[in-house]
């Protein structure tokens, strides 16, 4: 047996915060140290999403080494310039999961020269264990993840946990960058729920979405700990552009809508268990929420990330609680909650990414998931992904985890792009990430089209009645072109791509 | 409160044959009577699944009576004919989910004559109860099921359980029809758990895939009986073609992949949980299977359907036992279980649809899903379901539950259709049922195209190689064209129909 490791032991749910952010006899590195310890090809898993919460140094030493290498980079979410620019940048990162909303490394995906795939949240820290990834997990395995604190065989995540769990448990050796630019009170928000293994898995043991089951420490072998790097720079959080008219007025339907629901749906009764997409149109549907009239009922919001919306719901009182696995706010909305996380934490709590997004727990919690789309089709399929069908932006992140399994899953989007030049309601989308059989309710900025218990053909009316009104005689004859074909789905397929055959 | 009905007591767990089909004082009634209850505008929630065990005289009735009725049926998965070709016939059904394997159903879909939208098997019952169906869900809702007994306020299901239990509680009234062609045997195989409402759903209650947590029957509320109806007629079940040369490459192919697998992934270091799709193709993998070396590992079914080729491996001692929702066996299939169903129903348990295709479930027991297809494309993406994009076969079912969740995915599918005249393995799918997100693995009988951690780019390599010979070439072409327009996904969308756009 191997003897325990001298130092601290491990936070706990009942005494959150450690006393100090190194504990015991740990393996101090500079980055360039740290970077030294990955081979030539290497297999990083990295912590991070949302933008936050990323290792920044031992990245960055990376790509500035001498040493050519040939690295696969598997990270929880999106994460900041020191991995998707600088890696991609020095020629060192081959391959790349589950996200690139960094413009650098989504350019190398969409020229070619980066294997990249998009994977859904939910899976990932599954798929990193059991083979999911097979050709793209190459040579050893090392977790590079930032933390608030660390001790001999523990961690304490900083501003987002994604699947740091599961990736420390995955990897040969694990390297921390602990980051003292945040504060240690983060530990207050954290709740680690690490799964056991198929076939004999046990259900995630929470009754409640804020309900809470561990402490705020990630455990870990104490022999993989290869190197400890410590830092003080900020992450490089989420730029959210203004509201504009569109946004607003696609919140008032959805607004509309949601009050409707509450009325009739016996699901929502007496609680609302609410999730809204990454980004700046999920960002302000979350701020408008404000103004629907839930009565009674209990809400909380019960999903990926909390953005700068969700600190203003919280604030006024307007919410029960959040969980999520990101604090993905803006550079304000970090400054606004470090000041006072010791409140937030109260209503706040942040999980691993493969708990925030399980398919059964959002099943059980009934959530009601509003997410965006690149664009939608005459019958409901969903493009989240790609642009013309080809050039990806981001990846489909945890939206399909929430489409498939929330009991009421709504998609907001502007009913054009390009300034009005290009409609989002098309004939048949050239890239589907969410198939007809998970979209229910689409909203633009000019109405909602209700697609449940609709045939392939009804939906075609119902959504072309929120396309763009310029764009809806176009809608209507591609439909009867495809009527003369018949099918339960019809389409005239010569002509199904003639709206993506420029680049949109 | 309401007196407790007269009659025996429902049957249990410990012991589940009742001691008579008929308990109690019950509202029976001829089929004509039964079917007069139904108004002109009405929804019939029925049972049956895998064309098994679904209502025979009671539609027949409908179909039979002089009065017009505009019905939505919905059923667990597939019914025979007295539902999907008789109420076609006569004009009383104008809505239809989630599945039509029926050829008049199916056309009439395919026609526009009947509104058909096919669904997700795992959610079908909470979109009854939570308004998933919404605009489709008309008038009074009339549960008309099969069953093998029935008492005041309970039923034993006869040979499918599907959405029995989630329809009987949605419905305003309820018709049984008792079943004496079935023994009252099959109550052993019967383990109904009916699972609580969200947003404070328990998890499923099941540690194990052969376990069990309830007795054989379905509860009701007594005052929602409103006929009883017997008949002895037989369902028509299944008939499975003849293995071909193809069906046993295509095994060989799957049988030698799973047995690398065995090897490496730990995932199956000690248990397999198989599931199999439903028809002839799933039926002769499953056959196959018996010359897989599975080691000491402990293998069950953990799927939707017992087929023959199942009831194969229990005799032959290869699988620890079958956890289903439908005994959709040919008709020498039903005899041969009929004949020995207390020894059978040893390793044999149905349970409710939203039971044996949970999420939930296929995520914890780590399942190994087999699917077919109609077509996949060079990126992984799967169409399930429609020809030519447009023409509607049987629908999802639960094909896209065991895609999404289960831990390994393979898609199964000749490499061709049409007597070789149409390629399988397409450019671009018209119809997308399992995203690229989905699927991992397909294997056709030139071997396995293991998608596992592959950028786009790279799965079509890997396809193309599965691919018919005489088709390479031409997909090559199309992968060069494509590769001049870029993007993480080429494609050269004006000719990514071209091998579509005629009719197959």
């Amino acid at each position: 047996m191997t003897p325990a490791p001298s130092g601290p032991a491990a936070p706990t749910l009942e005494d959150p915060v450690p006393a100090t952010r190194l504990g015991g006899d740990l393996p101090f590195a500079s980055p360039e140290e740290a970077a030294a310890l990955v081979p030539a090809t290497a297999t990083l898993l990295v912590s991070g999403f949302g933008g936050v919460g990323y290792p920044k140094l031992v990245p960055e030493a990376i790509a500035a080494a001498d040493e050519e290498r040939e690295l696969t980079v598997v990270s929880g979410g999106g994460v900041g310039d020191e991995i998707d620019r600088d890696l991609v940048e020095s020629g060192d990162m081959a391959r790349r999961y589950p996200f690139v909303p960094n413009e650098t490394s989504r350019g190398a995906a969409n020229d070619g020269r980066l294997a990249f795939h998009d994977r859904h949240i939910s899976r990932l820290a599954d798929e990193v264990r059991f083979g999911g990834l097979r050709a793209g997990m190459r040579g050893e395995t090392i977790a590079v993840v930032e933390a608030v604190a660390v001790g001999p065989d523990w961690l304490v995540p900083s501003t987002s946990i994604g699947h740091t769990p599961a990736y420390v448990g995955a990897a040969d050796r694990i390297v921390v960058e602990v980051n003292r630019a945040q504060p240690l009170d983060l530990a207050r928000v954290h709740d680690v729920h690490v799964r056991d293994d198929p076939p004999n898995r046990s259900p995630i043991p929470l009754d409640d979405p804020l309900g809470e089951t561990g402490g705020p420490a990630v455990r870990f072998d104490p022999e993989k700990l290869a190197a400890v790097v410590e830092t003080d720079r900020p992450d490089d959080p989420y730029e959210f552009r203004e509201v504009s008219a569109t946004d607003e007025a696609i919140a008032a339907n959805l607004g509309e809508f949601l009050e409707a629901e509450l009325d009739r749906n016996p699901l929502l009764a007496d609680a609302v268990n609410l999730q809204f997409g990454v980004g700046s149109l999920g960002n302000a549907l979350m701020g408008a929420l404000a103004d629907v009239d839930f009565g009674d009922r209990e809400v909380a919001y019960v999903g990926e990330v909390v953005q700068d919306g969700l600190l203003d719901m919280l604030d006024a009182g307007d919410l029960r609680g959040a969980s999520a696995t990101s604090l993905a706010l803006s550079s304000e909305g970090q400054d606004r909650l470090f000041a006072d996380v010791e409140r937030y934490a109260e209503d706040v709590v942040l999980r691993p990414a493969d708990v925030s997004n399980a398919p059964e727990l959002i099943d059980r919690f009934g959530v009601v998931g509003v997410n965006s789309a690149v664009e939608v089709d005459l019958y409901g399929n969903v493009n989240a992904t790609h642009i013309g069908g080809t050039r990806v932006v981001n990846g489909i992140g945890g939206g399909g985890d929430f489409a498939r399994n929330c009991r009421l899953g709504v998609v907001a989007l502007p009913s054009t792009a390009v300034g009005g030049d290009v409609s989002r309601v098309v004939p048949l989308t050239p890239h589907v990430d969410h198939s007809e059989h998970d979209a229910s309710v689409v909203v633009t900025e000019h109405g909602v089209a209700d697609l449940r218990g609709r045939s392939p053909r009804e939906r075609a009316e119902e959504l072309i009645a929120v396309a763009d009104p310029s764009f809806r005689e176009d809608l209507e004859a591609y439909r009867a072109r495809a009527d003369d074909g018949g099918g339960n789905t019809p389409h005239h397929l010569p002509s199904a791509f003639s709206w993506n055959s420029t680049d949109t």
